[in-house]
């Protein structure tokens, strides 16, 4: 069945307004009048429609959770990496049920994109959020976000239940226990760096704010595959996958 | 400490012969008489080695596993599908630790290249693993090999002990349940289709040959995004990861 977005705002009364882009794409799909189709509101609702009449009329006929959100919350904050890794982890971290992607600046970041440059990127970066939420049949949209420093990320992440720092050179505790020791956790951060991997102060300030620091491995994963491994061992671990 | 693939014959008699691009890498990292680095014999095992002389004369001062070998089998057959997709799961899933990828044909793939342009693309592809096994410290590097038909890939992918076929209109196995029931198993395979996905009848074809088919969750995953989820399940599983 078809499936569009549409701002939360739009549906109420019984009735969805489309925006134009979504009228039309209705007119080449060729649905019509009196067949059905869904409308998902970006807040984790989707709302089975049937069109009313032939100028785009929209009835709602029942209304249910987004079977593709996630039952607990995933933030993955990565560090800035070149474009094309940067844009890969966030469709990619979308698809795989993140709930928000958090970019941020590291020592080792090669690419620290400021000023116009950066609003243009995270522009940019909330499309392909966009795109990639709608390919994947997920409820929301989540948000990309950039923090100003290393710090404020760190901060920030460490607000989570369990707040997962993945470090090359951690060699004790493995992701894997690291979930297993977490029962009933609902929300989780996973922090990975940028193409020369973090820096030991780096580690040892997540630590210092709560975070715990884990490895993915005996394997030197490329900043662009550790979020995506982290974050489909998260959602595998809570029965989301 | 540096890390070189050799050839498992060029290493006998308690001495490694690197080849010319070694040897002149040796000289780039200005690794000098007495100083030690590992070599890597491709078969999964490592060599701590010593310069013995300033001509590129090494000595073998002890051997071990590669620590970046998994300890259990898994193959990744992916569907053919454009250039940079298929490329991005090879490099991703040696990284992530799978044993060997097989590209293979079914019926919706878009591309499907043949001749003088396969070979190629495979040669292209053998490459893209080498590399991908250097950089994330495997102890093998994972051949990629071409089925010539659909049904060729799923007669051997359904000769692992656990044969994991990925598939969108799978609503009652999960990849972990699947998992789960089948505990201490030393051989996987992952099986994951193109753009468009599986077809029905290539699904029933692959359950029919012995493959589990199983579900990656409610999110509808990009044809190069579900090979690394399934692999990262896998070593999560198995405790490689």
């Amino acid at each position: 069945m078809a499936r569009f977005f549409i701002t939360a705002s739009n549906i109420f009364g019984g009735v969805a307004y489309l925006s134009k882009e979504d009228a039309d794409h209705i007119k080449v799909l060729r649905i019509r009048k009196g067949e059905t189709f869904t409308v998902c509101d970006g807040n984790g609702t989707d709302y089975i429609c049937r069109l009313s009449d032939d100028e785009g009329g929209v009835e709602i006929l029942d209304k249910s959770p987004s079977p593709g959100e996630p039952s607990v919350k995933c933030s993955v904050f990565a560090a800035f990496s070149k474009s094309d890794k940067i844009e890969s982890v966030i469709q990619k971290c979308v698809e795989l049920g993140a709930s928000e992607i958090v970019v941020f600046p590291s020592k080792r970041c090669v690419a620290k994109p400021e000023g116009a440059s950066l609003l243009r990127k995270t522009d940019r970066w909330q499309k392909i959020a966009k795109e990639a939420a709608k390919q994947s049949e997920r409820g929301k949209v989540p948000t990309v976000s950039v923090m100003p420093s290393y710090e404020d990320a760190v901060k920030k992440a460490a607000e989570a239940q369990l707040a997962l720092f993945c470090y090359e050179d951690e060699k004790k505790l493995s992701l894997k226990t690291a979930l297993e020791q977490y029962g009933g956790v609902k929300s989780f951060s996973v922090m990975t760096g940028p193409e020369g991997g973090f820096e030991p102060s780096e580690a040892a300030l997540a630590v210092q704010y709560g975070m715990k620091s884990v490895t993915l491995g005996p394997r030197i994963l490329r900043c662009e595959t550790a979020p995506m491994c982290a974050l489909s061992a998260v959602m595998l671990f809570t029965d989301n996958m």
